[in-house]
């Protein structure tokens, strides 16, 4: 993270707290806002969803945050009354340490489902978080540490966008390797800017940015029940609120910097060799497009083959065709890192060691389907599959 | 397969021929009736489908129908134009060395996508093939081996049922073990039954039957190019057809016999350690509670952790939750071999290492979702995920 991107006013922190068992990894995080700042979230459609999250959607959106404080190690998911309790704790504990009200701090946790949180430690974890709280990069590397769970390694994007009204900032963070699968929000992510902003913009250009973002990604198809994305905007860096094409300019750089930080996730996916890029064009709609992609970025089969940098075209061929999305098979054409492999119905002449070794060459393997529908296109990333992911997820709890 | 509950009137055979490169596996099988019979099918809904899958929809329902001849080694998909012919030629052939007419001979294929078969060798199969014919239950076990492909061993399934008309035999084979994904139907299986069917009705129970066998299950949940399931009913047990309270007598039959043959995919499912049965009760619709079992059952999280005996529950509340049907958390339970471990929104007391070593003691894995939205309920059936899965599917094709 650039140190120019971090926005103005807000200050960053994170630690080891005890909720992780190695005494190196930090699992308690805060971003702080020196002034009120607009606070907006898109959370997990899971119907069995998180006590933090439930706690989030009371509290935004919001013209008046000033927190989030983030615990990883423990997701308090499945806790009943017990849980939100917690949460409500978490929240007031930081909010006594700063001298602000209870409903001006969000909260994000992360972790394993269906234990109590140890709140004892949290609560001692506020004093010092607070206590220890700095502006500038090496704080947000800190708290964007503070989130990780089973992540090889912090996942930041941070951009500058110049307005009519000056620079704006926006640091972005998420966290997120397993348990990924796009329902409107996926995992942790929190966006900081000093933007001026009113609520309702805010809400509107986040949703979109995360549908272009985060909403385009899976590493496992499995939708959390934690997800949640948040974003404070504090306004340090404008007079006034930002409208017109200064809006506009914020929230296509906020796209931008989005798609970055959520393509890091299944390149960092449980396990994973490959970031696959699937593109799907000349559909009917971009939800056709979208749905395509996702169809094949979700069979194991697909991904399976991508690990072994085969190119098995005929798995990616079936898995289009039971999307669910009617085409012409007389107008599909298939590409496996730019070769066409599959055509009108019928195979290609291709060498499959060529486009083996392209595959074997590359972390990122790019899948494209044509189709003759439409105008329509649509872009999703995700994750192969190795031995390794089921090493993992066979022997992560007990 | 018992002697008893092999149909009159059909002879079978199975031999290598070339397609696969082991000599000792069996890859050219031959079903026939020596009278004309009721032929219905159940194919795959994938857009992308295999070239035998469109001859037998042309020939199917049809109530003169003579033999089905299988190839493995091949699936025949993605093949286009030639694709089509080579189905044809594969049909002919058998109907010469018969005599019979073209149309009354249906086909299977089964093996890698998107590789034109050799001809040559098919044709002297189909020779050497209906001079082998044979009836009872050793040729039927001959022609069970000849349609498996990656599956460790053959799948059968028989029954013999009491009608007003006297006894009715039903002998059953399928193949499958990856590219398992249901969806109205799924990979190859056979059907022959003595039964005097008339067409209309054997169709309808065959879906019915597949809707409950084949449609429950998953192994990948990619579903297959080439999904088939063929009914061969010749009548040779009854004077007349059957209607009334024996034509639901057989109806049963063939569904239970379906079920127990079903299974046995899953169970055998690439790399599978456990077969894993979900069933959801209390649903609010049938559809609803098999979209529950079907979303848990597809979550790699929820197989990876049975392949580790790891009752690791908050993923599968955490699938339940996903699938797009709305419940009350309140009325929620979920047992895992017969402990109940989440109810109401809260964990439940219980001791993981006793819940884990009964999983570790069966290969069958029970998991039992209670809901308090109404009174359906569904069970499917999916295979848990391992390295050898991965392993398998990253090096089949190259």
């Amino acid at each position: 993270m650039k140190e120019e991107c971090i926005p103005q006013g807000f200050r960053f922190g994170g630690h080891h707290c005890g909720l992780k068992s190695v005494a190196e990894n930090p699992d308690y995080s805060l971003i702080v806002s020196d002034c009120d700042a607009v606070g907006v979230g898109v959370y997990t459609q899971n119907l069995v969803c998180a006590a933090p999250v439930l706690l989030c959607r009371e509290r935004t959106p919001s013209g008046r945050i000033r927190a989030i404080v983030t615990n990883s190690g423990n997701a308090n998911a499945c806790t009943g009354q017990r849980g939100l309790d917690d949460a409500r704790t978490m929240a007031t504990d930081v909010a006594k340490q700063l001298g602000i009200e209870a409903e001006q701090v969000l909260v994000m946790s992360t972790g394993i489902i269906g234990e109590f949180l140890p709140m004892e430690k949290l609560t001692v974890a506020s004093e010092r978080g607070v206590a220890e709280l700095q502006a500038g990069s090496a704080a947000f590397l800190a708290a964007a540490q503070g989130i990780l769970t089973t992540d090889n390694g912090v996942k930041t994007a941070g951009s500058v966008v110049e307005t009519s009204q000056g620079p704006v900032r926006i640091a972005t963070m998420a966290k997120g390797a397993g348990m990924i699968g796009p329902n409107m929000a996926t995992m942790l992510a929190a966006v900081t800017t000093d933007a001026k902003l009113n609520p309702e913009d805010a809400q509107q250009l986040l949703k979109a940015a995360v549908d272009k973002s985060f909403n385009c990604i899976s590493v496992d198809g499995h939708t959390s029940t934690n997800d949640t994305v948040l974003l404070l905007a504090n306004g340090r860096a404008n007079e006034s609120e930002l409208t017109g094409a200064d809006l506009v300019l914020v929230s296509q750089c906020i796209e931008t910097t989005l798609i970055e930080l959520a393509k890091q996730i299944p390149a960092d996916g449980e396990g994973a060799t490959h970031l696959i890029e699937i593109n799907v064009q000349g559909a009917a709609s971009q939800a056709d497009a979208k749905r395509i992609a996702e169809t094949v970025g979700s069979s194991n089969l697909v991904k399976t083959c991508i690990t072994g940098n085969d190119p098995n075209w005929g798995r990616i061929a079936s898995a289009a065709g039971y999307a669910g999305i009617p085409f012409e098979l007389i107008g599909f054409k298939l590409f496996l890192n730019e070769t066409l492999l599959f055509e009108g119905g019928e195979p290609c002449v291709f060498d499959p060691g060529i486009v083996s070794n392209s595959m074997a060459s590359d972390s990122l393997v790019t899948i494209r389907i044509e189709l003759a529908e439409g105008a329509d296109s649509a872009t999703i990333w995700t994750s192969d599959l190795t031995t390794d992911y089921v090493v993992f997820n066979s022997d992560y709890h007990t």
